[in-house]
């Protein structure tokens, strides 16, 4: 009986399977059979390697899981840039809710979420979790374009892109949710209720209760801004956090995105109900609204992922810069440069991603028996040389450009920084064709500047 | 009489001068002659451009003034990702001045400034401020590589690299200073103290002397650190920015590095003495230094550049990031979403960072009779599409690899991201062969984790 022959074999890479409490494997290998991981290990001398069909030479890369991205608003690609540097408030009811209102359909739905995933794949995200309006057209985008994700159909208590009559929103999203039989299992279909602030409360348990009897996840912006808090508290007489628990929102499929202006014993609610926190914090701050306590949730041993939130409030869907924002910010918010080490934010950015989304044991690590989902990251490069500590490099000195080739499931998504399932130059230009009705649609909102 | 005959011609884009007031250029042009910008103007067809020798058609890229880097310890690349997420005392004395007291040599400083320089290139920096040890050897490194610089000799009164004797100091940067003659006029010669913490009062005034006679930049870190502020007080029983005014040595040629933790009075005190400031955030977060009051200062019509510091603290040269994080974070810490807008954030990388280091006649601005010091940036890729605002864009959403040109003086230094100065693959495989004695020498410190 001779060895195994693989589909593919990625050799010669610094292997991060980003299990917990596994070393860095050099010469190491990844094997892939069935689109998914058959084996990891490591050797220097090429005769011993397993048998496939087709190898790659990683050539002294790093070889790691694919990134995980918990939280965006794909289609929003659409509108970034069109209104920077402006109070949360201004730029959402003069800018993005009109455009959303009155220009927006399924169809621009569809493309802006290819050009988010082309975006996306680039820069080595292989799992999404979305939350927008017609998302059954994100869901086909995403599905087209061979990325692993939770499509969440957003919830609203007043008329949204898609959803003219509010009274519908949970029908709307009903519907969602039984037609995502219709994927590949690679697409969870969920639920996004946008935030307390514009879901009742009866809405949001309708809504949780949606999800619970399917067993998929449940979304909301939680305490996003301090403002936001004040109000809740001043309607409900609660704390967030106290407020969700006492409408029986708070459980291990919960995943409460932004989630900065927690008090004490909001994060400790968190922590004892097992809900899932998304940080965004590219998002955060340009829009002023915080930062989020993540050194003191994950002491409590909650699982935070990361999540680059919409390019309208970013601007960009790079998980490398929030890696690196992460692992910068909460040393000088907390006064201490021991927090946030590299290699625990690469952690939160794969493993701990996929822990968030329900997909722990689909994803995140590579492992053998996990989807093939993976990416082979350039250090030949002059910002990423010397090389001591991969970690510290990944977290603190690697870019999104950096990342040359993207697995999901066993099937290339970028090879050689080439897309195999996008058409770029004919996206490109269908959205150039379509954002100048949308320029000039804004430029009626408001003068030019 | 024809129309003059340029060296080079770059059209087709959209071009931003940097100059105050001057709007976006589309189908914009640049002209070089004598390595210098010989015109700028605008005009959609071919037959009616300037005839040049050299054509490069830019395909509707961003173009612009080449990025100011203004502070920089650029031989640190050898120390990049060595040590990282822990306090900074411990950092230094544990792991960098050993480094450098027992293993870095003029070869290894001027080899490590061509892989900045490289890491700096391909990032669309075109001007440098170095402030380091065997200055010498940088100069020569940034002189064969191209770049603008300032370049400008440690001093510190204990033993450094290279000044095994302190009390030569001193004599060590006058020499420094008066071999720069020898130099092309895009190298300054400058001297750089490190710290108020690490030179003594005399050792300060005679280093400013040092720079006054010659009229060129005097550094030093000032106020880095919440507890080096502090300890200074209790030690001359004045505020950093006092202390430096005590001694003379706050003038127009004086940059202030860092500058975190000055009270109201010291802002005021640099805004009087138009002393100018290089604001490195990304290193301040990691090192968990603080958060440098840059809108106050700005508001008292201090001069403020970026700068990245160097690669053993950020730990990338990557003024990209910086761009990005200086946008965000003033809005999260001042609480005010309008703060440090995108077009100002890039006026600092740029016009305003010639102006700290004394070259606003010279560069930081696409202005004819400045130097062709220019960078063409990729706009046709997902991630900057579409494209509404190209201040937005180069903040929030663009990365270091975007930029495909640039030129410094007129000559291409990154063409197509290829080097035209440097041969990478004989430098990575120098550096990549010499870095595992450092790596040895660190384990002899430290148990490898």
């Amino acid at each position: 009986m001779g060895s195994p022959v693989y589909d593919c074999l990625i050799y010669n890479g610094l292997v991060l399977t980003m299990a917990p409490g596994a070393m860095p494997l050099a010469h190491g290998y990844v094997a892939v059979a069935g689109g998914k991981i058959a084996a990891v290990g490591q050797t220097d001398t090429l005769q011993d390697l397993p048998a496939a069909r087709e190898r790659l030479d990683a050539q002294g890369a790093l070889l790691l899981p694919g990134l995980v991205n918990t939280h965006c608003h794909a289609p929003m690609v659409w509108f970034r840039g069109l209104a920077d540097d402006l109070p949360l408030q201004q730029w959402l009811t003069e800018f993005i809710f009109p455009a959303e209102g009155a220009w927006l359909d399924a169809d621009k739905v569809y493309r802006g979420t290819l050009l988010a995933a082309a975006e996306m794949i680039r820069g080595g995200i292989t799992t999404v979790a979305d939350g927008y309006f017609y998302e059954a057209a994100v869901r086909q985008a995403l599905s087209d374009a061979g990325l692993r994700a939770v499509v969440a159909q957003g919830v609203v208590d007043f008329p949204a892109p898609g959803v003219p009559d509010p009274t519908r929103n949970l029908a709307v999203a009903a519907e969602f949710l039984d037609t995502g039989a219709d994927y590949p299992d690679r697409l969870t279909s969920a639920v996004f209720c946008h935030s307390p602030y514009t879901c009742g409360p009866e809405t949001l348990q309708k809504a949780k209760d949606l999800t619970r009897g399917r067993g998929v996840p449940f979304f909301l912006h939680l305490a996003e801004t301090r403002e936001e808090a004040a109000s809740l508290k001043r309607r409900t007489g609660r704390s967030p956090g106290a407020y969700l628990d006492h409408l029986g929102l708070l459980d291990e499929l919960t995943v409460a995105v932004h989630a900065v202006w927690l008090s004490p014993g909001d994060q400790e609610l968190l922590a004892l109900r097992q809900v899932k926190v998304s940080h965004c914090p590219e998002s955060n701050l340009k829009l002023a609204a915080g930062v989020a306590p993540i050194p003191a949730l994950l002491k409590l041993g909650v699982t935070v992922g990361l999540g680059t939130d919409g390019a309208a409030s970013n601007n960009n869907l790079d998980l490398w810069g929030e890696m690196s924002l992460t692992a910068r910010l909460h040393k000088v918010w907390g006064r201490d440069p021991t927090l946030m080490p590299a290699a625990q934010v690469v952690a939160l950015a794969t493993r701990e991603g996929a822990q968030v989304l329900g997909l722990g044991e689909t994803t995140g690590t590579l492992t053998p028996g996990k989807a093939a989902d993976l990416i082979v990251v350039d250090v030949n490069q002059p910002h990423l040389t010397p090389l001591y500590d991969p970690y510290s490099h990944l977290v603190y000195a690697a870019r999104a450009a950096d990342v040359r080739h993207v697995m999901v499931g066993g099937r290339w998504l970028l090879s050689d920084r080439r897309f195999t399932t996008l058409d770029w130059p004919a996206l490109a230009a269908s959205v150039r064709d379509q954002c100048r009705d949308l320029a000039a649609f804004c430029r009626q909102l408001r003068p030019h500047p």
